[in-house]
């Protein structure tokens, strides 16, 4: 399979094109608004993996390249660019594509890191799924994951995944994918509309780094 | 330390009346609209622990009754019910109480469970921040334990439970009585702001049991 990991040269994309390159045969594409960045990161992430012994095939490219003749396009872009990022690759997208948000919209205030319902669907999720071609399959994923934690080779994760979809056959592909990392579980949370208590968990796990010395970039387990 | 569990003889409410009954010194009081029912139900949980060997202290009574010289009250009664109890029981609560907030606001539709914020507060632990006396320290606690497995002695936990208090001092004590629940661990949260985060994770955990056959009853850990 062809991922694109658009936002792919920031934090959770760093650990995700690691982990994927590590773990998977799957080809990986980083796309940025930047080409010559996504280039470099996508040299450095196979230099890192050739380090370690590992063979990968990652490339670079601007977002529009990335995602020409992806299967999977990951939009690991902050939350404010996520619906922009969608109308430049409008065109590379079909109802071949699937489309995985990890995006979470939130505020910090004095007390912590709170979630912020969208205007458009409440969630990220929701929103990419209205700004997408009507073909094309929307599923959230990868929400709650450490990034440095991740971008760690050889740290374990031990940790799950929560995936919504509105299809089916796109959340068990996603699942899949999921799968195939190391340490990393994938578990159905039901459609779109669910998206919000996903991803409501992104600013909690940031509260609990903030109120507990010993819990710096943790992720969550459903046991 | 004296704990009243109103709403003790529901399903949370049981399952902390097991444990903190097995594995802690405290005395318990069951607190109920129906004093009968509360005694009856004390008196079945002392059942259930003689049967395997354990002596604890549980009393049953009306929730004021409960509630007079208890030094934790846990609200375990369905959100809709939190704010009239905590008017039932307000002349027992005094500065040196702590009030515990367990219950959490959700509605369900077609596609699963969804949270629901209050209007008040946004979360049902700000709303009884509201609603208790001025000098009485509130703390958001045991939101997200999956009850069935609570109240099954022979089941382990493994889980966390995270805490909300804008009172240091009431988060410290609660969480010491989480912590002498065996397998339960307290993580902190922050201010009380951010509970909505941690009521949220709620009907998340039902929404993972509607959608994954090997889910019921789960909990979370953050790891």
């Amino acid at each position: 399979m062809r991922i694109a990991l658009l936002g792919g040269t920031g934090a959770v994309g760093e650990g995700l094109a690691l982990r994927l390159g590590r773990d998977t045969g799957h080809e990986l594409v980083i796309g940025s608004r930047d080409p010559e960045k996504a280039r470099r990161c996508a040299e450095d992430y196979l230099e890192r993996l050739d380090e370690s012994g590992e063979r990968a095939t990652i490339e670079g490219g601007s977002n529009p390249v990335a995602t020409e003749d992806a299967d999977l396009v990951v939009l690991a872009v902050p939350p404010e660019y996520v619906v922009d990022t969608i109308d430049t690759v409008r065109e590379a997208l079909d109802e071949e594509t699937i489309v995985v948000s990890p995006a979470v919209k939130m505020h910090r205030d004095g007390d912590g890191f709170h979630f912020e319902r969208t205007d458009v669907g409440n969630s990220i999720t929701a929103d990419v799924a209205e700004a997408v071609p009507a073909n094309v399959s929307v599923v959230g994923s990868f929400h709650n994951l450490p990034a440095k934690r991740l971008a760690a080779l050889d740290t374990e994760l031990g940790i799950d995944t929560a995936i919504v979809a509105d299809d089916e056959a796109a959340a068990e592909t996603v699942a899949a994918v999921v799968a195939s990392i190391e340490g990393l579980r994938a578990v159905f949370a039901g459609p779109i509309s669910n998206a919000v208590e996903v991803e409501s968990i992104t600013p909690l796990l940031i509260n609990l780094a903030l109120n507990n010395d010993d819990m710096h970039d943790v992720g969550v387990r459903f046991t």
